[in-house]
Formats: structure tokens, sequence, C-alpha cells
């Protein structure tokens, strides 16, 4: 069996992945060629695709939900290949992949909540070891536990890099063209540097939104026709889907690509549910008319806004009409390029995170501030220049001192109310005002009758905490007189 | 007949007033007598209600809107009254009333252009002549143009004064009433202050929009039948509104009035066309839903914003909607009191004001800062304190600077576009931008084709016009990179 070396790792951590390798003979495209292994554990048996990664070395990646004892059985014309593996504890600090909780929210596998602070950079990945290195530095010390990339390189302002490397075998150049792709055969280096990002990602906490699909292209991936992105999603899907910290967005503004109609986008939800055996979440996202996200593939709304004024205002609504958590993972940008889209102060991008949470949804933040050397956070990464990162960490500190996830609770007109349900539908143990650009100087508040609260009033951009004392029934409270104060009772005993 | 002292004056100015006052023996009810009086000028024929003003005193008051020879002729059953005078042309500074100039905009009966910068306080004339005084001199100071107020006093937070006197005469309470009143009979003391408040404005060049009736009361004047309602309005028109810088507001918040049906408003706006031969402008002004501007009886919308994040950036809709001006004069006021609509910053008043001007429409100013002695400008008058009337005086200088009204045209998603239209519908003579809360620090323009423009940057909020040169063909242009920039295209040549 010297042809068909077998390796893989004795024993793997729970949600870490099991590696297995081997060669075959190489005959016609190997990519074709169907790899499947299947999986038994004591808690769960799953059938995992395998994929080709060159030089004659198939794998199949795997990654186990349980502890315990895991067998493995990969069949082919040559003879099985087949093992076993234990499964420890999961390593200090993995909490396993995130998950839909509660039908609006999100938490790790094992019940640690997760309460999603993302940030985009759609090709950071791409533009150097320099700034790779220089971007996870910059996200290990900053808010954000989720960011959204490309697979593919991004053609646009801003961004008329080549990539170091291209995801398909290029093909002969006919006259006059200025690419030319077999897209039947994949690099397995450009994929190879792409895992390097999952997981130095995943190091950090961090989940990898990774958009498959996107129309800002030059080089033609996003004119494949839909049997070639059925295969290119098989691919990436066998390769990175045992991940973690991998969730699945089908495309980046899915309406603008040139040759996608519906029925495309619905083969492609297929092809995730055949090939990934995890059900990672999964997203689509719009540039103007959102996707139908109660589609049964689609776990959540990962969504761009519609309306130049209201934004994350509307996620309520949204969560009404999908049933689904609501991310708005574009609000608009701070910075200030000329497109509307980026040029926020960190006042507003701020303002609409908060707008988001207390709706009881998830916002993403991106950074677009001009520079000489033409390098932004939203596309390349590198360094975070704004102002409301410091304050989008005193927003996901603040959401993780709840007991819960937030929410509508009560809202009056002009300021928006949450709470942190309990078992006392009129007495929650946690309720939270959030007054956005109005800046009342002192409030009227009436508390849940025969409870007493904490009073806290909190200033969301100067990041300021004030103790107001136990408060009950009918009072006035003084506020911050400023814009985007918050105020949050704690039920008391 | 000196039992009937006729008065007038021999000689009056072009949209002055022309005040006849005659003696009528009293019997029964002097206010049921239906006195009028028929002028007859080299340009007009008009019929115009008198009014009972005590004392046994009858009055009818006239706005010639021509020079020259004008004769009059009061039928009465004790004999007609008649007589002559002169019309001068008009004072220095007077342009006669105000009219609806091409569909969407105002001008002065004279062509005058008239661009509203209005404010609102409520009660403002009934808080005693100190604060009447410190109010026209803030006035005088101030960018504002237009005034609304009431006529009835007012009940609310921060209103708890009774006023000086009463428009109706009381009648005997029965118990457990605090108020009764003769509503047939009016008290001539209080609709002289109101007139006083009237002309004084007058003298200011300031508009006074009459807001006839309002739901905030514990007299009971919101709770007149409407045969009581249209006996006051024919009184208060007769007396009011030969005064040129008369404007009618229906009502404040119409729709929170507790009897009121929509036949009884239409009643009402058919007492306006009845008793005001003069065409005033006419609104109604909303709570919640919009009353159906279309009806002929109104000139203008007057309205209140219905949504807490989008305003005045719906003016262009309402303008399609109803095909006549738009005034959002109730777009949330700059203050810091409890209330939703009254703690806005300065910045975001302006900025609504901007919004407004740049769609084709006009805005209204309030301030609501709170302070220990309950005197807030929005009901009271008396000192402005906050930052966004310096910024609303840049606003309508910059209006004013125009040779036309700004209508809609040819914006984009993300900035708002207008123009002073011209001769040439491709090229008009001047070209506004307005960036809002965005902070673009340059953008790419497109001019006309072949034409050239002098480019002016404008800060808003700063209150600095940067000159950039003459401009042709497409260029990228530096702007503030702050927020509220607005950039400025004048044809050249």
């Amino acid at each position: 069996m010297t042809d068909r070396t077998l390796c893989w790792q004795p024993r793997v951590h729970r949600w870490d992945v099991q590696e297995i390798a081997f060669t075959l003979p190489v005959e016609g495209n190997p990519f074709e060629r169907a790899i499947a292994a299947a999986f038994t554990g004591s808690g769960e048996q799953l059938t995992v695709p395998g994929f080709y990664d060159g030089d004659g070395r198939y794998m199949v990646r795997f990654m186990p939900a349980h502890e315990g004892e895991y067998r493995f059985r990969i069949p082919l014309p040559e003879g099985e290949l087949g093992g076993s593996f234990t499964v420890l504890p999961a390593r200090e600090g993995v909490h396993g992949p995130v998950q839909v909780y509660r039908q609006y929210h999100f938490a790790y596998a094992d019940g640690t909540p997760y309460r999603p602070v993302g940030t985009t950079c759609y090709v950071w990945h791409l533009q150097g070891d320099e700034i790779f290195e220089n971007t996870l530095r910059q996200l290990a010390a900053s808010p954000f536990n989720k960011i959204r990339f490309c697979v593919f390189p991004k053609h646009y302002d801003y961004n008329h890099n080549e990539p170091f490397a291209y995801p398909f075998v290029q093909a002969e150049k006919k006259p006059g063209e200025a690419y030319a792709w077999d897209f039947t055969r994949f690099d397995p280096a450009y994929f190879r540097h792409l895992e390097k990002a999952i997981l130095r990602l995943g190091e950090l906490g961090i989940e990898a939104d990774i958009i498959m699909l996107h129309p800002y292209d030059r080089w033609g991936f996003s004119r494949m026709d839909i049997r070639q992105m059925q295969r290119y999603f098989r691919y990436l899907i066998s390769r990175i889907g045992a991940y973690r910290n991998v969730w699945w967005s089908l495309a980046n503004e899915y309406d603008l690509m040139p040759l996608m109609v519906t029925d495309h986008w619905e083969a492609l939800g297929q092809v995730i549910g055949q090939c990934d055996p995890y059900g990672r979440l999964t997203s689509i996202h719009n540039c103007f008319g959102f996707y139908d996200h109660t589609r049964p593939w689609i776990t959540h709304c990962c969504l761009q806004r519609q309306d130049l004024y209201r934004t994350t205002e509307l996620v309520d609504t949204w969560r009404e009409q999908y049933g689904k958590p609501v991310i708005v993972d574009e609000l608009g940008y701070e910075g200030n390029i000329q497109h509307g889209w980026g040029n926020l102060t960190g006042e507003e991008e701020t303002r609409r995170f908060w707008e988001a949470s207390i709706r009881g949804g998830y916002a993403g933040h991106g950074e677009t501030y001009w520079s000489e050397d033409e390098i932004l956070w939203w596309s390349h990464g590198n360094r975070l220049k704004g102002t409301s990162p410091a304050r989008l960490q005193f927003l996901r500190t603040f959401l993780e001192s709840l007991p819960g996830p937030l929410e509508p609770w009560r809202s009056n007109w002009d300021d928006r109310c949450a709470c942190v349900p309990g078992d006392d539908e009129n007495a929650p143990p946690v309720i939270v005002y959030y007054y956005s650009f109005m800046r009342p100087a002192f409030r009227d508040f009436t508390l849940p009758e025969g409870t007493a609260y904490r009073a806290l009033v909190l200033d969301t951009w100067e990041m300021t905490t004030r103790d107001e004392g136990v408060k009950e029934g009918s009072f006035r409270m003084e506020l911050t007189g400023k814009q985007y104060a918050a105020v949050c009772f704690w039920r008391v005993g």
C-alpha cells in the first residue's frame, strides 16, 4: 500500500479538524473523482466529502462534534481505506461552531452565548503577508468576532491588484482574452492560503463568514455557468466545511451577479445541503432587493440596508418577516470616501449597531477612510483608523454582560426598549432603553409593579456607565442630555 | 348720525389695513348681527365681513390690493353707510401678502420671493408683556420670517398658566365645572391683544401662521360644537383676515381634536372661503395621519413628520402626492426635554431644513431646552438658546441668493441634487448638492456638457463657503470631509 499512504491523527480535540490524507493514482481529471468518508462515533454518523489536493493526494476533513472513539471508512474501487481515532475534550476556549439559538440569536454548540459583532475586509487575505499579519494582529485587539471576506479576488475602486495565485488553473487564452480558466481544475495552493486565513481567524475566536461568489470581478469568476459554480461549491465546501468557524455566504450582492437567476441560487443552496454535513450557518447578501430569506437552506438574514436613512431601525420588521436572526452586515461604513455607503461618522456607525441590538438583531462594521496608499480596511484590512471599534467593544461587553439575548419589548415611539426575557413576562430580569440621536436630559420611567431594579445610565459614545441606585415604581431620572444614551435596569432580588 | 359715528382713514397704503368703525344701537346679542362692506377700487371689488368690537362699536377691516381711489358701502336697515379713500403706494418694505408661486413655492403679491423659514411659539403672546417684548426682539434678530401660534391658550407640559383674558365671555358655572363659556359672545380685548401680536410681527416682516384650533386644552375651547366653531371662525376671520401677514392654520394636530370629524373640518374650510375675500394661505396640521391636502381650500401642506427617522427626506414624495407647497412645520425641535420631538441637536434640526430645501420644500424650527423657569421657546417664546438659528440664517441667505426656488433635479442615491430651473433643462443656472450626515472627502462630478460653472463648497454647519473656481465637464473635487456639506454650481456666462 505504499502508493496509498494513509495519514491521520490518532487523537484530535472535539470541534477541531481530523485530516485524512491518502494518495491515489491519477487518471483523467483527478478533481472529478468523487471521494467520501463515513465517520462513526458514539454520538454521530456522518458522510463527509473529500477533495483532491494536488500531487496525487486526496483528503477528507472532518470535525467531530462529540468526544470518544470514532471510526472512518473510505470506500474506493482500489479497496476500502479506514481507521479509528479518539476525540478528546475541546481545547480551552473552543466552544464549537456557532448555531442559531432561540430563533433570532446565536450560540456556540456548547451553549456559550455568541453575540456577533462583525466586520468586513473583503480580500484582506490576498494583499500579501505583511497586510495579512497586520490584519490578524489588528483583529486580535478588536471587538470583532466575525469577519466577512471573499474566496475570489475583488475588482472595484481601490481594488486593482492581482492576487498571488488564482483559484482555477489557467487555460489557453483566445486572442483578446485577458484571462482564461479551466473551471474543472482548481489550484490547491490558492485554497490552502484561504484555509490558513480561516485557521488563523479560528485561533483568535473569529468566525469566518466566507463569501463564495461576488460580482466585483475582472477575471470571469462571476461568469461561471451554473454547473461550473456547483463544481466550485462542492470543492470549496469539501475543503473548508470542517473548520468550525466557517459560515457560508453564497454571495455578496447576489443580485448584481450577471448571469444568475433564482433557480441557480437555489441549486447552490442544495449543493451546500449535500456537501456540508454540519449545517453551517448559511446566508445570501443583497445589494438592492432582499433574497427570500424564508428559504429553508438559509439560516439567518445577512442584509445590506435598502434605505439611505433607515437601516438597522428596520431590524424588528425583518425579524418578523423572515422569522430568523438578522445581521445587517452592511449598514454603511465609517469613513470619508465619496460613496454614500462609505462615509459615515463613527457615531453613526455605532448608533446603527445599537439600533440593531435594541431590536433583537445584529450588525456589521466596516471602515473606508481614504488614504494615499489606497489600503482601506473594508477591502484590504491592515489597520483600523476609525472611532467606532472602541464603542463596538463597549457594546459587545455590554451585550455579553446580559443574562441572555435582547428581545424587543414595549417600545415607545420615541425610545426603543428591549429586555432579556425571564420567567415573569411583566418583570424581565433586564430592561434596556436606547435613545439614538435624541438627547433627553431626563425621562419619566415606570418600572414593572412591585419589582425593584438597579438603574444604570450608559453613554454609549463616551463609554461610561453611571449607577443610579435601586429604583421602583414611577420616577423621573436624569440622563446624559447627550446623543446615544441608553438606560439599563437590572432586576434586584 | 351721532349714534353711528363713522370713522375711517382718508388715505391708506396698499396692503395696509383700512379700518372702518361705526356705532349701532345694541339689541339682543350684538355679535350675532351680520355686517358686511362692499369695497370698489380700480382693480377689485370685494365684500368684506365686519364684526362687533364691544361698547356698541362695529368694525370692518379691509386690505386694498391696488392703488387708487376706493369707495365703500355698508348697507344697514338703519341706512347705508359709505365713503371713499385713497390707496397710496405700498410703504417701503411692504410687498403684500404671501401667495403660492410656481405650484410648490411662495412669493409676496408684488413678486418678491418668499422662502419660509418658520418657527413655532404656540402661545408666546399670552405670557405677559415682558416675554411678549422679548420674543419680538428675539425674532427681529432671528432668521425666522414666519411664526406658528395659537389663538387659544395651551394646556400641556410646561403650559399651566392662565391667560390674561379669555376669548369668550364666561357663563354661569354649573357645580363641578371649572370653566363655562357663552360661545356666542366674544371678549374683544382678547382678540385685540392677538391683533397687536399680528401687527407687531407684520412690522418685522414676519408672517403670522394662526392656529385657529388645537387639542391641548383644559378650558373647553377644543370641545365647541361645530356651529360654535363656525361662529368663532367667522368672528376671527372678520377681525384679523385683513392683516396681510395672516395665514390660516385650521388646527394644530387636527386629528387629536376630541369631537371633530372630517365633515366638520370641511365645514370650517368653507367658512374661510366665505369670510376671507383675500384667499389667505390655508393649511391644517396633523399629529398622526395627514389630512387630505388635495382639498381645494388647502393652499399648502403644513406637516408634522410621521416617522421618527425619516422626516423632511420625504418632502419630494409629499410634493408629488399633494401637488402643493410642502412645509414640514414640525420636524422635531432642538432641545433636551424628554419627549422625542423635543430633544434634537442643532445639527439635526439644521440638517432637516436642508433635506427639505434640497427637495423643493420648506421646514419649521422649534426649540425646547429645559430650564428651571419652564419657559421654552416652542411654547412661550422669550429667548432662543439653540445652535440652529444661526445656521438657518445661513440657509435662508443662501436660498435668497439664488435666482429662483429650488426644484429636485437628478439626484443620486447617496446625494440629493436640486436646481434652479432655467431656459435650458439640461444646464440649469444653479445646481446644488447636499450630503446630509455623510461626509465625503471628495466627489466626482459631471457638469452639463459644454457649460462652465463656478463651484462653491459649503459647510452648512460651520457656515463657510469656499470658491473652487470655474469647472467644466468631469472632475474630482475636494469637499469638506465633514457632515452637512453642500456644493453649489453657478452657471458662468
